[in-house]
This record gives C-alpha cells, structure tokens and sequence, in this order.
C-alpha cells in the first residue's frame, strides 16, 4: 500500500510545485462557518418546492459544498396568503423585493416570481448589487439573455474568475433537464450541428393522447389544461410559441448567435389530423412539435418550430405524455439525447437547487453562452425532407398538375402516399418529398392550393432523418 | 435603459458589500497568460482525440477559460511507432511516465493508457505530486475508486476547495455520455431510487442484430469484434461483465457505498435465443442487457446486470446498435435519461476534454461522490416481475407442476405463454410471474429444472416496468 506513504513533507513539496506555477493561485480559505444566503422572489410552486429541498437535504448539502445554504428570506405578493410549504427556519417573509436585493446578508437572489418586467428589475438589480442569480423564468431569459450577458460583463469587469457574479439559468429551458448547464459543460470541445427537442410539455402530452389515446384536439387540450400543462393562453403551447422561445435560448447556447423570436418560422400542431397519424404510422413513425436549430453547410444557422414526423425507430419518438427531450447532434459526441420533465414543482426547484449549489461550490461560468465568435447568422432556410398532405376532391390530372408544380420549383418528390379512403368528404393524399428547401416548398404549396380541387389549406411539415433513405 | 447606469462607484460599493460578508473571498486574479499545462500518458486512440480537440478548438478553449490549455508531453509505449494524429506544437514525446509525473510543469495529468497496474502507480502518484488527474480508465475506477477517493482526500488535507487537486473521470464509464459530471451535479437535491442502464455498446449491438436484423448470437459477435466494438475477450462483454464494472462505479456516485464487484448479480447474453425475442415481441416489447441497481424498501441498495424485458414505450427500447442509455429515477426529477456514444475515440476524448476545460475553469468536485452517509448497503435480493422460459418435452401434468412449486415459494403467476410451437424439439413456453423476490425465482428454477420434462437450463430475466400491470 505504498500509495498511502505520503508524508507531510511531500505534501508540502507537492503544493509548492504546484503553487510555483501558479496555476491555481491560493486564496483565502472558506471556514466551514460560512453560509451561503439565499433571497427567493417569488413564493409560489417553484419558490416553495425549493425551501423543500433545501431544508430537506440542508445536512447533506452543507456537507458538500463546505458552507450551509440557508434561505434567509422570500419574497411574496401577499404576506397573508397561506403557503403549501413550510418557510425555512430564520427565514422572513417580505413583500419588498428591495428588502433582498439591498440587503447585506443576501448573496444568492433566486428569481422564481416569472413575468418579463418586475422579473427583469429584480435580475438586472441583484447582479448589479453583487449578488448571485438563479433564475427559472423562461420568458425572461428568451427576451433578455443577451442583455443579462451584457450587463454581467460590466459587473464583473475587472474581477477574477473566482469573484466574478454567477448567473445560471438551468431550469428556464425545459424544467428537470440540465440542457444548460449540458451546453455550457460538454461542448467546449465539439461543434454542434443540429439540436432537436421535444420541448413543450403541453403539446407533446396533446400530441401523445391524440395518437395512443385516440383524443381529439379538443378533449386533448381540455385534459392538457385540466392537469395543469397548458400556460394560462393556451396559444402559446400549441402555437409553438412557448418551443420557439425555448429553442431562440439552446440557439444562443450552441450557437451564440441572438435570433429575434419573431424570424424563427413556427407552425403549432393545430392543422394536425388523425389522417396524418394515420399517414406517420403507414411510414413506420410518429408525429411530435419539434424545435429545430441545425449548422447549414454555409457556417448559417437555421432553426423552426413545427410538427414533424420522426421514425419509431428514433429515441425521440417514444418521448410521450408531458415529458421534454432534447438531441444533440455533434462532431465529437454524434448523437445525445437527455429525456426528463420540461415542468413541475421539483423537477423546476431541482434545476435551482444545482445552480446554488455550483455556486457555493464556487463553480464558474466564465462565459453564459458559447463564445465562438465564428460570424454564424441566423436563416430562415433550410433543407428537408417533407410531408405535404393535400385534400382534394376527384377529378383527372391531379398526379400531373402535382408533378408538374414540384418540377417547376425543383422540389423532387420521393413517394406519393394514398391511404383507403374513409369518406368521400375527407380525401387526402400525402407528398414525401426528396430533399428540398423549405423556401421551395411554400412555393410548391402556394400554387397547389390554388388549384380548383384543392379543398382548403395543405398542411406540411419536415420528417426529421426518413428511415426510408 | 436603466439597467446601463451602472457607476463605477455603485459597482465598488457593491463589490464592497460583496466582499464584507466574506462568502466568496478574493483571491489572487489569474491572469490571461496563464496556461494550463497538460501530459498525456497513453498516446493511442483516445489520447490522441484529447490532442486533436485541444488543438481545434484551441482558441475558442482559451476564451472560456481566461487560460490556454496546452499539451507539453505525451508518454508513449513506443516512440517510433507511426501516430495517426499531429502531436501538438511545443509539445514533447516520452516513454517515461516520469518525465510528466515528476515535471513541474504539468499541471493535469491524464491517464489514458488503460489498465489497472501501471496505470493505477500513474493516478496516484500525479495526485501525490499535486497534479490534478483526469482518466478514462473504467476499470482502474472500478476497481480502484474508493482507495483513490481516500488518497485524494489525504492530498487535499487543509486545502482549501479552490485550491484542491481535482480528479475527473468523465470518460470512465459511457464514453460521451456526461453521466459521471451529471451524477455529481444534478442531483445533490434528490433521493435517486432507480439507475437502469443501457452501458455495454457491444451487446447492445449484437442484441440489436439479433433482433431486428435476425443475425445469430455468433454472427452477431463477430460483427461487432470487426467492428471493435467488443473486449478484448469478448466474454467481458457478453457476460456482463464489463456492464458490473460500470455498474458498480455508478452505483458509488449514486448511493455513495463501494460495492465488491464480485457479489453483483450477473447473468450475460448468452443464453438469449430468438424465441425470447419472440415471446418479448407478443408482450409488447423488447430485450435489452442493462445494469440496474434500486433503492430497496428499507433503505438497502440491490442491483444486478442482466438481460430484462422492456416495453416497446420505454425510451429504453430504441436505444439501438452500440448506442449506450442510462436512466435515472429520482424523488425530484423523475425521470431523467441521457442517450449518447459509449465508446470511441471522439466522444471519450470529448469527455476527457470537459475534465480538463472544468480544471482549467476551477470548477471543484468537493465531493467525488454522493456523500450520504445513509448507512446504505447492498443487498444481492429484489423484488421484480420475472419472465420465465422453459424448454419442455410434452406431457401431462405440466401446467400443475409449475402452479405447485411457484406456490411452494410464494410466486404468483401472472400469465404463462405460449407461442405455436415452431418445432417439436424447441417447444418452450413462458411464465411471467407477479412481482417477487429474485431469491424466490432461483428456488423455483432450481426445482423446476429438476423435473425429467424440463430440457435443458431455464431462462430468467426481470421485467423493466410491465406495461400491463
């Protein structure tokens, strides 16, 4: 056992070669008295599922991070309002955020109130008194990311690594999956090439008792809102509004690039039919609401929100109910893909309860987002395989007036798609294309739907990799 | 623009504020000209990947971690022999460990040579001489975790944690999936009560063969040995072997015991046959080799490798071809699984990359592993549904046999199975038990191959989850 022969001496020998090179400077020690204070604003669902952690895990916490965590206050809307969660020992209520974001004591502002104009107050205020920030506020952080990550620069001008103000942000994309703290820890050294995620539970819940359950989209999204996944305006689920914000941040994390929401193309599941199921299972997969953010050839960046149809084979195809997925295709790692709960009380409070303890454990995002300043720019177009489904009523000179219109804008077609017919009113036929740009494809569409035996909108939408190619 | 107005007077009063409260002290800065000097011992596959990531990414690596990370020696076996990759610039070859272990210029070593005699005198004398470590070695962790947890705690006696020597090995177990970093700093907060993992690449390949592309069990490996992707002997792969080992290093992160390798359950693939695919495809699902260890009722710790039956609605089932998957079931999250490359040059190195990046960033491990001193132990019995294949001659009395001896040992059938009979030397049916104790099944099987209709072995696996409970 030779390896335990270690004498005080050659410690000492060790530390001061190491210490000569002064590659990890020494510091003052922290005594095992500290306390790292944590300031919550917001008391709600997530506020409250993080006292609970906290309180509950304080002796093991403390024992790794060398320092105990201690909520000192919270901050709510209404100090009368009874709580489903006991207020930690030595912690006060307050209805003043001030209270916190002045106070000397505080040194972690944990911002869980959500909204994009208080909210906003509160972060830019904590980082500018020196405090750390936690954050779990999606809309704030797709709104204001970049302008965190300016304002972070200036506070922490000058300062070490080691002193510098944290800002983390992990449970503001997709609640319980460490997809930030994933892009900020294990990509430093590969490139990215494509990012594709499940990442709205609402939908993909609606999605999933449609297709297995049989549901309408009524009833899905009646059951989606009665179980508490659907936002207060529905629209932006099903919209794939609340997946674009989502998807303009993991753009930002793997990209760097600052894409204004509002160019991400973005189709909701709302034309979506039990036809088009019933077309994705005679293709061997399914269909889920995709984010997807992909390197173009050219160094651009695409990116859309939209139904696609993806394998059964594919790991993202069996993600179903209200549970997120996010893939990440890259050099080095090929392909990862991290599945677990996009929302929810503990899942969300876990995603704060990390980033508080990497930072009482001193960890350090020198850099938010992936700094590459490689020029990349944000396009709307892209390359796919698509599904274009078309209702029509029967006549001649349908598969010519199709052919000749996806001739005429290049858009190559794969397989023409014709399941029997259930009724005379609901006939459809499904267009698989080769690979195509989307720019094309609107074209295509656009012509098509003005064809006399068209019956009313075509509904389209990207196969994620065909297993049939 | 408010948030702009930030003086240097209100930044100074902050920072001073900050710093009164003495939570994070300053220390002295690093300053950009800095390096972090790394030796690789072992300049094959994977070293070799370490240095063409450094080197790509090279100046992107120095703008996220205020310091250059630069390659000063490689120790090789041989030093005529041809590499397949660029040494990088300034960078020396040796056949000496020594050279980097002693040099008071290195200030990471990493272990990449495998193995667990020379390469275990490597770790822990690096970590003596105050170097921090990074290796992707899975079985010198295996083996070894616990001892060099113990030295590296002697190493680090009165540091402090910014000044502590860091042990990293990320690549030790699911090359590029970051289950190791994901262990360590997603779950502080949460109770895991469930690791079930997809964590050897070969048998996931040969299993994927066997089933969808109907190779045989030789076929299979022999596929997946021209592939490189099994052992060296291959019976540490097939057996499971190589799956405990992981499982053990994963069930220290998780429940913080050190369990003796040997007294993991472990049954291999090699018994698996297509009628178990079969029979798999009539219930609804599929076969897979996973490691899996639970938190038991009363706080112990169980887990076994083995194959086991999952639903075709598990995401674990379309985890295909080398492909590896853990999951992670836990009081907070959930369920949280990340997919990702098991092996292979790029995504180990990847890994052993993010180790480096992390030391060059100062992010500390306080703990290597999940402290909980919960007085967890292991324990070789669980409770599971059970799938149970006998090979049989026809006779009468079969049918009551089986009822008495599974009431003898308090084992409730839930259905037994039977395919037509394909031929009427491999008859075989099934029985699928209600959820029981594994120490339960053994005595069943043991008697019910004692009986004279009984051809051959029995063979038993659990059932992940049953989707029709």
């Amino acid at each position: 056992m030779k390896y335990f022969a270690v004498t005080l001496a050659s410690l000492l020998a060790a530390s001061e070669a190491f210490t000569a090179h002064n590659f990890k400077p020494a510091s003052l020690s922290k005594t095992s008295l500290d306390a790292v204070n944590v300031g919550i604003v917001g008391g709600g669902v997530v506020g409250g599922g993080i006292c609970e952690i906290l309180t509950k895990k304080s002796d093991y916490l403390t024992a790794l991070c060398s320092d105990t965590i201690e909520v000192k206050s919270i901050c709510v809307r209404d100090l009368d309002k009874p709580r489903d969660f006991e207020i930690p020992e030595g912690c006060s209520l307050t209805d003043k955020a001030d209270d916190i974001l002045n106070s000397d004591d505080i040194d972690v502002v944990v911002e869980v109130m959500g909204g994009t104009t208080i909210a906003k107050d509160v972060v830019f205020n904590a980082l500018s008194n020196g405090k750390h920030v936690v954050t779990a506020n999606k809309a704030l952080i797709a709104d204001c990311l970049a302008e965190i990550e300016d304002h972070l620069k200036k506070v922490n001008d000058g300062k070490s690594a080691e002193d510098s103000i944290q800002f983390n942000y992990e449970a503001a994309v997709c609640g319980g999956i460490p997809i930030i703290n994933s892009l900020q820890s294990d990509f430093p050294g590969d490139d990215i090439d494509m990012i594709a995620g499940i990442i709205n539970g609402c939908t993909n819940f609606m999605l999933t008792a449609m297709d297995r359950d049989g549901l309408s989209y009524e009833a899905a999204l009646a059951e989606a809102s009665k179980l508490g996944y659907a936002e207060a305006d529905p629209t932006l689920d099903v919209g794939g509004f609340d997946a674009r914000s989502k998807l303009k941040i993991l753009m930002r994390l793997a990209y760097g690039i600052d894409v204004e929401e509002s160019n991400i193309p973005c189709r909701g599941i709302q034309e979506l039919t039990a036809t088009d199921y019933d077309y994705a299972k005679s293709l061997g997969g399914t269909i889920k609401l995709l984010g997807v953010a992909q390197r173009e050839e050219d160094g651009k960046v695409s990116g859309f929100v939209s139904p696609c149809y993806i394998a059964a084979t594919d790991s993202l195809s069996s993600v179903n109910d209200a549970t997120n997925a996010v893939e990440i295709s890259s050099s080095n790692l090929q392909r990862t893909t991290y599945i677990g709960q996009g929302a929810g009380r503990y899942p969300t409070a876990n995603s704060c309860v990390n980033d508080i303890v990497a930072i009482a454990k001193g960890d350090v995002n020198v850099s938010p987002f992936n700094p590459a300043d490689d020029g990349a720019k944000f396009v709307q177009q892209y390359d796919s395989v698509f599904y274009l489904r078309l209702k029509y009523s029967d006549q001649v000179g349908i598969t010519r007036q199709c052919g000749e219109i996806c001739e005429k804008y290049g858009v190559s077609i794969h397989s023409i798609l014709q399941n029997p017919r259930s009724s005379k009113k609901d006939d459809s036929f499904v267009i698989v294309t080769e690979e195509v740009s989307n720019t094309n494809m609107k074209k295509v569409v656009a012509e098509l739907e003005g064809l006399d035996w068209v019956q009313g909108p075509a509904f389209w939408m990207p196969v994620l990799r065909p297993d049939w190619m």
